[in-house]
C-alpha cells in the first residue's frame, strides 16, 4: 500500500516584481521533497549556507532533496547569531565560493533564520556581482518577514543593516514543519513580526491573532499556516508597490527604529530582533497616541497582545539620550530629523518626523 | 572686460539604460566649474572619496565647485593603489559615512582612478542599500573604461573584482585637464583600454589610434578628447545593450582573462591593470590566431601598437600551470571550462571556450 503523501503545499503567495517576480511556497514537509525544488534554474553547483544550530537538523534532508537538481552540492556552516552578521562572517561565504570554484550560475540556498537569509542574500547580490539564491527560512520571523522582499544586509559597528542590497531571491520556501524545533523565545520573536501586520495594514488580522494566540503558541499547524500566509500576503502587497522603500514600504518598519536602538544599545544578540521589535512597537504606538493619532485603548490592546505573545513591552534602561543618539543613525533619518513609522489610524501606518520632546517622553515612560 | 570662458564642455555621451540612464560629460576645466554639477539631486550632504595622490591636486577645487549644491561636504582620503581595493579600505568609506551621520540622500563623488571609482561605486551600492554617486575619473583608464557602465567591485585574495555590484552612477564627468598630471606609466595603462575598442568594435578607430599615437603620448588635448569620446561611445553602445553582462558586454573584457591572471599572479599593484590588459590583449590575439580567426599580420599589428603605447607585450614568467589555475577562477568560467574573449574577425569579438592545449601554447610562447 502506498504511504500517505505528506500534506505538502498549502499556499502559494506571489511577489509581483516584473522580471524579478517570485513566489513563496508555504506548506508541510516541503524542504525534504525533491518536487519542491523543481523549476529552479539548472546549474552545475549549488551551495547551502546555514549555521551550526540548523545544520544538524535540516542540511542532510535538504541536500538529499536537491540532489536531482544539482550535480555538486557545497555547504558552508556559519556560527549562529546576530553578533556574526558582519563582514568577517560574510567573507566566509565568499571564501567558500571561491575555494570551490563556484561560477556565476551557482545557486545559493539560505537555510536558517533572518541572519542567514540576510547574509546569504547579500553574498548572492555581491558574488561576481550577482548569483541566484533561494530562501529556505527556518524561523517564524524569517518566514513571515525577513526572507520575503529582497532586503539583504550585514551590520556595521555603528548601525544595524547599514551595508546591504535590495536583491530578490528566486523563490522562498516556508516549511512549517521546521517550526517544531524552534525554541519558544524564537517563536515569540517571530510573532512580533506577525502582530506587526495588524496595526499597519489589517485590523481583522489583528483580531484573528488575538483569538488564535494560544493556538499559535502551542504551534498548531493550521494556525501557523494561516499566520505565515497572511503575513506574506501583506508583505507581498507592500513590496510589490515599493520594492526599494522609496515610500510605502517603510511601514513594514513599524517598531523598528526603537527596536534597532535597543539591539544596538544592548549589543547585537542580547535581545532577539523580534523581541526588540515587539517592545519597539509598544513605544511607537505610544508615540502615535501622543501625536493624537490613536487612543489609549488601542495602545493598551496592542501592548497586552505583545506581552501575551511572550515579548518584552518595556525598553531596557539605556538612558533617553543614548536612545536618541542611536536612532539618529537609523536609515529613515533624513537631514538629521528623526522620523518614525506611526499608526495613523488602526490598520494604517505612515512615516513622519516627531517632535523630540514627545520622543523623550515616550522613552522616559516606556523604558525601565 | 569679461574673462575668456574656459573651453568647457566638448562632448556629451549618453548611456541609455531606462530609468538608470545618465550622461558622460567630456571637456576641459569641468571639475572646477560649479555649472558642471548643476542638475544633480539636491541633498544636505555630499562626500568626496579620493586617495592620497589625487587629494592634494584636485579636492580643493572640486569642493569649491560643489559648494553651491551641497550645504555640507565631507571627504575621505584612502591610500592609493590596487592593493587597497579590499574590504578593509572599503569599510573606511562606511565608517566615514556613519560617523558623519550621512543619510540615504547623501551623494558620493568618486574623485580618482579606477580603484577609487570601483570602491566608491560599490560603497554607494551598499550604503543603506544604495545612495547616489557621481564618477569624476582622474586617470585616462578610468575616463575611457572603468567609470562608465556601473561595474563596481573590490578584490578578494582569491580573485580580482570577485565581490561587487552593477550600480550606475548619476553622471560621469571626464575633465581632460586632469590628465596633465598623470604619470606616463598611467597614461600608457589608459591607452591599453583605448586600443581595446579597436579590435573588438571599430577598426577605423584603431587606424586613428595608430596615426595619433604620438599626439596621444604627448597629451595633445584634441587627440585625448577624441580618444575619450570614441571610447565612451563604444562602451555606451555595448552597455546599453547588455547592462549586466549576460552576453555582448563580455567583449569589453578582451585581454582581461590573461590580464587578471597576471595581476593576481604577481600580486595586485605590481603591474598596473592597464599594463596587464595590454599584455593580455597580445595573448588573446595570439589565441584568436591559433583558433584560426585572425591572421598573423593582425596579431603583429596589434602587438606593435601596444608596445608603441609603452605597454608590456610579454607576460611575466608565472609558469603555464599557475596561469591556468588563476584563470580558472575568472568570472567568465562556466562549469569549469575556461572561456576567453577572442577576436572573431578584426573589429568583432566574442566569448568562447578554448582547447586547453592551445591556451598552453599561447602562454608558453607569450610569457617570458
Amino acid at each position: 500500500m502506498p504511504s500517505v503523501p505528506p500534506p505538502g503545499l498549502l499556499h502559494e503567495v506571489a511577489i509581483p516584481l516584473g522580471d524579478r517576480s517570485y513566489r513563496i511556497d508555504i506548506g508541510s514537509g516541503l524542504l525534504a521533497q525533491p518536487g519542491t525544488w523543481s523549476g529552479l534554474p539548472r546549474a552545475a553547483a549549488a551551495m547551502i549556507v546555514t549555521n551550526e544550530t540548523v545544520a544538524p537538523l535540516y542540511v542532510a534532508s535538504l541536500r538529499e532533496a536537491l540532489r536531482p537538481q544539482f550535480s555538486v552540492l557545497h555547504q558552508v556552516v556559519l556560527p549562529d547569531g546576530e553578533t556574526f552578521k558582519d563582514w568577517q562572517t560574510l567573507n566566509r561565504i565568499f571564501d567558500a565560493l571561491l575555494a570551490k570554484g563556484c561560477d556565476r550560475k551557482t545557486v545559493l540556498f539560505a537555510l536558517g533564520g533572518g541572519v542567514i537569509g540576510d547574509m546569504t542574500g547579500f553574498a548572492a547580490a555581491c558574488y561576481m556581482r550577482g548569483v541566484p539564491f533561494v530562501q529556505v527560512p527556518t524561523t517564524l520571523l524569517a518566514q513571515v518577514d525577513s526572507s520575503v522582499g529582497g532586503k539583504t544586509a550585514i551590520n556595521h559597528p555603528l548601525g544595524k543593516n547599514m551595508v546591504g542590497a535590495f536583491y530578490q531571491p528566486l523563490r522562498v520556501v516556508c516549511d512549517l514543519d521546521v517550526l517544531a524545533t524552534l525554541p519558544s523565545r524564537e517563536l515569540s520573536a517571530g510573532l512580533a513580526e506577525v502582530i506587526k501586520y495588524g496595526p499597519i495594514a489589517d485590523m481583522a488580522f489583528l483580531d484573528w491573532i488575538e483569538a488564535q494566540l494560544p493556538a499559535l503558541l502551542r504551534r498548531d499547524p493550521v494556525a501557523l499556516a494561516h499566520a505565515v500566509r497572511r503575513s506574506c500576503e501583506i508583505k507581498a502587497w507592500v513590496v510589490g508597490q515599493d520594492e526599494r522603500e522609496s515610500g510605502l514600504r517603510a511601514i513594514l518598519n513599524f517598531g523598528h527604529t526603537f527596536g534597532h536602538a535597543i539591539e544596538a544599545g544592548l549589543g547585537y544578540g542580547e535581545w532577539l530582533h523580534g523581541e526588540a521589535v515587539g517592545c519597539g512597537m509598544v513605544l511607537a504606538a505610544n508615540l502615535s497616541q501622543r501625536l493624537g493619532l490613536v487612543d489609549v485603548a488601542f495602545v493598551e490592546r496592542l501592548t497586552r497582545l505583545i506581552a501575551a505573545a511572550g515579548l518584552p513591552v518595556r525598553g531596557p534602561a539605556l538612558g533617553v539620550q543614548r536612545y536618541l543618539d542611536l536612532m539618529r543613525s537609523d536609515k529613515k533619518t533624513e537631514a538629521g530629523d528623526l522620523r518614525f513609522v506611526v499608526i495613523e489610524s488602526p490598520g494604517h501606518a505612515g512615516l513622519r518626523p516627531a517632535p523630540q520632546q514627545l520622543v523623550r517622553e515616550v522613552l522616559a515612560q516606556g523604558c525601565a
